[in-house]
C-alpha cells in the first residue's frame, strides 16, 4: 500500500546510488580521511559560502544531536529547547544518557522565541540559588520545525543575537533542512542559516541519502578533538566513505535544493486539495509535512488506501493526522491520495 | 597505490550493492520494522540454529559494543576483557562513557584463559572490600583477535563455562568473525559460537557491507526495551534497512563465509611468501591480518610501492608491520606485492 | 542578625551532638558497618513498624535523591515529578548527570496528582512512537513539598495504586518528613507513609542532624548490591557512625517528632500575626515554611532587621517572601519578627 | 577489642569536636558560603602559602576524587594513575562512572614515575591511531601511597615537570596528607606538595575530622562553576559549616600535623617491634600504615587478641597484614600489641 507515512521510506535517490556504485572499488582510508568526505566537506563549505567552518559526517540525527550537544556543552550545562522539540520527546534520552538536561520553554506550532530564551536566561540568574540550577549552555531548534513550520529570518536573527548577547550557541536541527529551505515561505538561504547558526545540520537521511548527517560548525565553534568525541559516542562510521560520498553527491548540482522542492511541491498539492475539500488544518505547515483534522469514520475508510500517520486524538470525532512527502514521493501516488479524500 | 592497510579500505561486495539497488524504492517502515530486516534476523537464525535468538542490527562496531555491554550490564558492573582488547585501547573510551569500567586481564596473543578470569573472580569475592570494588559482569572476547588469532573450540567452552559458573554472559566481538571461522584452524563453526557465546556480533563493515553489525543475544538473554537502549545512544537507524538488506545479501547462498574464504586464502598467500623469504612472523595469525617483522630499511623501500601499517616499533632496526587481506583483496594485487618483498 | 531564611541555619540538636560526643572514641568499623548505624536502623524499622525494609544512611539530600533514583531506574528510563520539583529544579542536573531525563508534569501548589500520571503514562503507551520515548520507571514526590504543602493520605493511596497499576515504585523525598508529619493538617503518620510509598528518605540535615538522610527502602524494593552504588556514586561515608549515631538519637524518645513539631508550632505564630496584620498568604502552608506577599518597600524595611528569603517577584510592588523556621528557632526570635510586621 | 584495622575507627579530635559544639547555635548561610567556611580557606590558603589558590571542602575521598577528576578533564580524557591506585582499584568505578577512563601503569611500591607518565604519553601520540584512544589529561597520584610510601622531592619534581611539559595537571590525593607530611622520610612540606601539584587534597576524614576533604586547585586551575559541579554530583552539604568548622580547628595551632605525627610515632613503634622480633616486612613505609608478613598460625593467634587487616595472601603459609594508627591511637594499646607478637 502506498505510504506516506513517514520521510525515510525509500533508500535513495538515484545518483546518490549511482556515485556509491561507481566508487565502490576505490581503496580509501578510513574514519573520515577519504577523499570523498574532503570533496563533501569543500562543497558544503562553498555552498554555505564559510571557507573555515569545519565539517564532519555522522549516520542518523539522533546520534548528531547527541554528539554535537555532548561535544560542546560543559559537563555543567543543558540545552534549551521546545517542549515539543525532537531532543526532548523523541531521542529516548539520548541527552540525558550523555549527561545534559534538556531545559524546556512552551512552544507555539513548535517554535520558541528569542523573548522567552531572554526571559528565562535572566530569570535564572537573578535567582539567588542559580547555582544550584543547570546553566543553559546552548539554544536547540529545528528548521523546519517538527511541525514543518518555519522560523522567519528575522526570528532567527533574534535568536542569533540573544544567544550571542549570552554568550551561547545556536544550533540549528536540520533533519529537514532542504524541505525548509526551499519552501515558498522561506525567507532565507542555507548561506544566511550558516550565519545565524552557530553550529548547525544537513539532513540526509530524509533527503535523499541512505543514511548520513552533515555537522557543520562555523568558524568560532571549531571544536578541538572532536573525532575522539565522535568515536568515544561509537559514532565514528569505518566506512566514513559512505556518507562522504552521499554528501558529495547530493550537493553537486543543486541536487538537494532541487529534490527537496519535489518534496515541498507535492506537499503543497496535497494540502491544496484537503483544504479545497473542506478538510482543516491542525498546522498550516509550508514544508513537507502536512497535518490535518480527520473524522474517525474518513480515517478508517481512507487507512484501507493508502498509509499515513495519526498523530494524536484531537476530540472524541477527529484526530490530528500526519501525510509525509519526500524526494522519492511519485505524483501518481499523490493523485491517487487526493481521489480517496 | 594499492594498500593492504585494513580490511575496511573498498565499499560493498557487489551481490550486497546490487541488493540495495535492487530493493531502493520498496516504501519500508524504518527503525527495524522493515522487511529486509525481518529477512535477514531469519536468515541468521536459521544459519546459527537458533529460532528464539534475538538479532538487532547496528552501524558500527564500536557502537555495537557500547551498546551491547550497556545493555547487559547492570550499573556497578564492568567487563572483563583483554589488556589488548579493543574496548579498552581503541575505542576512545565508549564503554566508560556509559559509566563502566573496563577490566582487564593481561593477555597472550591476544587471548585471555578461562583460568585468569576464574582466579581474578574468586579473588576478587575473597577480598574483604569487595564491595568497593567493581564487579564484573560479563567476560569480552574477539574471535578473531586484534592479532589474527582464534581460540579453539576447547578454549571458549572453558570461558563458557566459568561464565556460567559464575552467571555472567560470556560476548564474543565477531567484528572479523567470518575471516575467523573460514580460517584452516578454526576448529568450530557460527552454530558453536551461537552455543558457546551468551551474545556475540556478526561483524559486516569488514566482511563486504559498507556498514552494519548483526547483534545475536542467545534466548537466555534476550533484552528488553532493547530499541529504546539503542535509541538512547543514538544508534538506531531510520532507514535500518540499509543494514537489514545488506546482511540479508550476505546470509544468502553462503556468501558471507565465502567472501571470508578468499580472504583468508589471500593472506595466506601472503604469508607463506614472507616466510619463504625470510622474514619473522611476530604471530602466527591464520587470520585476514599478517604480522611480520620487517627491517626499517626495508620498510621504507616496499612503503613506495604499496601501503600497510606499522603496527609498532619491535627494536631499533625493526618494526612490526600488518597486512591486512579482505573480501575485495585482489589476487593480483597480492601478486603485485610479493614481488616487492 | 537573626534568620529565617531556611532551615539549615545551625548545627544540630543537643542531644544529638551529645551522642555524637560520647560515643567519639568507640572504635567502629566503618561504611556502614558501625553498631551505631545497627541501632539507628533498628529504631528506623520499628518506627515504621517494617522488619523487612532495608535502611540506608547518606550525607545530603540532593545525593540521596541521585543515588536512589539512578539505583532504581532501568538505564532508559526516566522518573516523573512535578515541574516545581526539587530533582527539576534545584539539584544542578544530579538526575541527569547519572543518565535519567526528569519527566515533569505541571504542578499545583507542588503538588502532582494520580490522575495526571495515568493519563501521562496511559498518552504514552498509546503513541506507536513509545519506544523512542523515556519510560516513565518512578513517581518523585515530596512530603512536605516545596512549598510546604501536604499530600492527603487520600491523595497518596491514590498515587501509590497508580504506580502499583504500572508496576513503577512511589519514591518520596522526606527533607522535612517530620515538618510535615506533625502538621495540623497531615492526616497520616510515618507507618502510613512506609506503607504507600515504595521507597523515601526520612530527612535529618533540616530536622535536627549536622548532616545525613536515611533512606528507607520497603521490603518489595530491597535492593542488591546497593553499597557497590553508594560507592560508586561517591556517597559512602568511611565514618558512616557520624549519621548513624546522629538518626539512632533522633529516633530515641521522640526526638525527631517533637523537635519537629516546635518547628511548625513557630511557624504557625508567624503565618497568625502575618494573616492578623492583613498580609496575604501566598500559598496556604500548614508546615514549617511560610510564604506571603510582601511590599517591596517594607521588605526593605524589613530586611534591615531580619533575614528572609525573598522567593520570587509577584507584582512590580510586590514579592513572594517566605520565612522558614527550624526545630532550632527560638521563640524569642519569632516574637521579635512579630513585632517588626 | 582493640582495632588497627585501619585509621578511621574512632570520630573527631577533641579539639575539632570542641569546635563544632562551641559553634553550634550561630545561625550561618549554607553551600559553602558560612563563615567557618571561609575561615578555613584563609588559614589553609596560610598553611601553603597561596594567596589566589581556590579551596573546596567535600564529605569523603572518592567523592572529592570523582568531583575534581570530572571537574578537570575534558569529556573525553582519562586520568593516568598507578594500578593499585585507589581510584583504580577500591572506589567502585566511580570514575569510570562519571565517564571517565582511569589509566593504569605499573606501579612499585604503590609509585609510579615521571618517565613512565612520558613514555606512555609519548607512546600514544606517536601511534596514528591516537585520536581513537583516550586522551591523557591528568596525572594522579597518592602522597603517602595506599602502602603508606613516598615520592621523594625529586621524584614530585620530575612528575610535576612531565605534567608541565605535556600541559596536563598533576593532582596529589592527599586522604592521609598529614602523615606523609610528618614522617622521617619527608622531604618537603605542604608549601612543597602546593607547589608541585596543580590540584591536591588534605584529607580531614583520616586525620582528625569525623568527615571531609579540603580540595585546594592552583592558581592556575581555579576552576569556573565549580559549586554547580559539585551540585550536580550530590556533593554539596547543605550545612557545609560540618567541614568548614573542623578544618578551622585542625588548622589552628599546627593541630593536623601534631595529631599526624603521633600517629606516625606509634606506627614507628609496632615497626620497630615487628622486625626486632624477626617479622618480615612486606614494605617498607614510612607512614602510618605498617605491611608485615606473618605466618597463618601466629595471624590466628594475634586475632584473638586485637584487630588488623589481612591484606593479602602471601604463600601457603604467610599472609601480608597491615596494622594502621591514626591520630587516635593510644600508646598503651600499642604496647599491648607489641606484647602480643
Amino acid at each position: 500500500m502506498i505510504s506516506f507515512e513517514n520521510d525515510y521510506l525509500e533508500g535513495a535517490h538515484e545518483k546518490v546510488l549511482e556515485k556509491i556504485v561507481e566508487t565502490n572499488y576505490i581503496q580509501e582510508p578510513g574514519y573520515g580521511n577519504d577523499e570523498f568526505t574532503k570533496e563533501a566537506i569543500e562543497k558544503i563549505k562553498q555552498a554555505i559560502d564559510q571557507p573555515n567552518a569545519s565539517v564532519y559526517f555522522l549516520g542518523g540525527g539522533t546520534q548528531t544531536n547527541q554528539v554535537v550537544i555532548d561535544a560542546v556543552l560543559k559537563k555543567y550545562e543543558g540545552v534549551i529547547g521546545a517542549d515539543t522539540s525532537h531532543i526532548n520527546v523523541h531521542e529516548a534520552g539520548a541527552i540525558e544518557f550523555s549527561g545534559h538536561k534538556v531545559i524546556t520553554l512552551p512552544s507555539e506550532n513548535g517554535k520558541i522565541t528569542a523573548a522567552q530564551v531572554k526571559k528565562y536566561i535572566n530569570d535564572l540568574y537573578e535567582d539567588s540559588n542559580y547555582t544550584h540550577m543547570v546553566t543553559p549552555g546552548m539554544v536547540y531548534i529545528t528548521y523546519p520545525t517538527e511541525y514543518g513550520t518555519l522560523y522567519t529570518k528575522s526570528e532567527l536573527e533574534e535568536l542569533s543575537n540573544i544567544c550571542k548577547a549570552f554568550s551561547i550557541p545556536l544550533y540549528i536541527d536540520g533533519a529537514r533542512l532542504g524541505y525548509g529551505l526551499v519552501s515558498a515561505e522561506a525567507d532565507l538561504n542555507i548561506k544566511d542559516i550558516a550565519k545565524l547558526a552557530d553550529i548547525f545540520y544537513i539532513g540526509g537521511t530524509k533527503i535523499g541519502a541512505l543514511c548520513g548527517e552533515a555537522i557543520v560548525f562555523t568558524e568560532d565553534y571549531n571544536p578541538s578533538r572532536f573525532v575522539s568525541i565522535i568515536k568515544q559516542h561509537g559514532a565514528l562510521l569505518a566506512k566514513s566513505r559512505l556518507v562522504g560520498v552521499q554528501f558529495s553527491a547530493l550537493f553537486s548540482d543543486d541536487l538537494y535544493l532541487n529534490i527537496s522542492m519535489h518534496a515541498v511541491e507535492m506537499a503543497m498539492k496535497i494540502k491544496k486539495a484537503f483544504v479545497s475539500k473542506g478538510y482543516q488544518l491542525y498546522i498550516d505547515s509550508p514544508t513537507n509535512q502536512q497535518f490535518f483534522l480527520v473524522n474517525n469514520k474518513k480515517i478508517e475508510e481512507l487507512g484501507k488506501k493508502v498509509k499515513f500517520t495519526c498523530w494524536e486524538k484531537y476530540d472524541d470525532n477527529h484526530k490530528i493526522v500526519r501525510f509525509a512527502t519526500s524526494w522519492a514521493t511519485r505524483e501518481k501516488d499523490v493523485d491517487f491520495l487526493i481521489e480517496q479524500i
